[in-house]
């Protein structure tokens, strides 16, 4: 397994960026092993807002935040050429291995095995790295809206600097708030696989990841440092 | 089965009442046979948002906002008083026979069998009835915002007129937008229950139903007219 990829539910804010970025997909399916692991976006938005309104248990968000991950994953399968949507871990590697595009849909794997912290500490970049690792993929690729992560939140701080590189130790020594979820640096502190955050508005540069290319790209890796 | 009682998801913009309705479905599970099956609302208005985005297909918008009643229905057990949530039909009946209130979610009876037509015509009104049938149910109550099936839309129509009775074949001729799915008339033609459209705001007219009395609520028969 070459990547897991996950696409942040953020880049459906714009859907034609979207499609060409599930075209490049498809197109880098005939040359890698990938399966695409969906974001939550507007379908986890719904539950948080719920879960301000009616107070809910952690346990139950969780659940319904991930169910939303099913809902944004059938949305990808539909708009990625031939791609197919499934819930079965091995379905998705046999697929990858046959130039299709598996979109991992989540929820009875991880309301099954229930590995992680219920907590909106734990959402998709977290989930993702779990089925990274169930997969044994080299890479763990999280494809969000902005370039990496940055010293400070770079839709709010003019300075904020892109970090290059880290160690999954240093992140989670982090205090700001960044573009990935506060759990992923634990998972990520002995994992097997190095871990990219990128930008999905610019496809190539998965493909540069993918072809260990230099682009734009904050590398997390939880070997060094 | 007494009654299988869908809880619309436009209910949810009133947190409060939405629980009062909810603890009073727990005191009437003490009487009565109950299953609760949720509505959309707010988590399928997202799925109809992406479907007008992305142009999806019918079949994926369909499953799509089957797990949005899914996310409702976990959203439901966790504010009912002594509910289960579950994904069998035998478990809800067992449940239903021991004074709980099972909340059914239906994305795997549905996705397994696929027996309604995949369309915006078929919403959980049409799933709710599809589920009353398959428990024998006595009674399809379907629990809204506004007081039953009227002549206009009533929150458009001052002069709109609550329907107290009508047939599944007068609804089915019926050419203005009502407060259930289109497909729901075709499902009632021949059902072997009686349906009753009701304001949720008013717990005690679900009393009225299941205990045989007079309330404000619409009735629709399949077996008369």
């Amino acid at each position: 397994m070459d990547a897991v990829i996950k696409v942040g539910g953020s880049l459906a804010k714009d859907s034609e960026r979207l499609i060409a970025l599930c075209a490049k997909l498809s197109r880098l399916a005939n040359d890698y092993q990938l399966v695409v692991v969906p974001g939550g976006g507007m379908f986890a938005d719904v539950v948080r807002n719920s879960d301000e309104r009616f107070n809910l248990s952690s346990g139950i968000s969780h659940r319904m935040a991930i169910l939303g991950m099913d809902q944004f994953g059938l949305l990808l399968a539909q708009i990625t050429p031939n791609s197919c949507a499934t819930h079965l871990l091995n379905d998705a590697k046999q697929l990858s291995e046959s130039e299709a595009v598996p979109v991992f849909l989540p929820s009875r794997l991880i309301f099954r095995e229930d590995p992680l912290k219920n907590s909106w500490d734990v959402t998709s970049d977290s989930i993702a790295a779990y089925v990274a690792s169930r997969l044994q993929a080299t890479k763990l690729v999280l494809v969000t809206d902005v370039d990496g992560v940055f010293t400070k939140d770079p839709k709010k701080n003019e300075g904020a600097k892109l970090i290059e590189r880290l160690s999954a130790k240093e992140l989670f020594k982090f205090n700001a708030r960044t573009s990935v979820d506060r759990f992923l640096p634990k998972l990520l502190l002995n994992a097997p696989f190095d871990c990219y955050v990128v930008n999905g508005n610019y496809p190539d540069r998965i493909e540069a990841i993918l072809a260990a290319m230099h682009a734009t790209w904050t590398l997390i890796s939880g070997r060094i440092g």
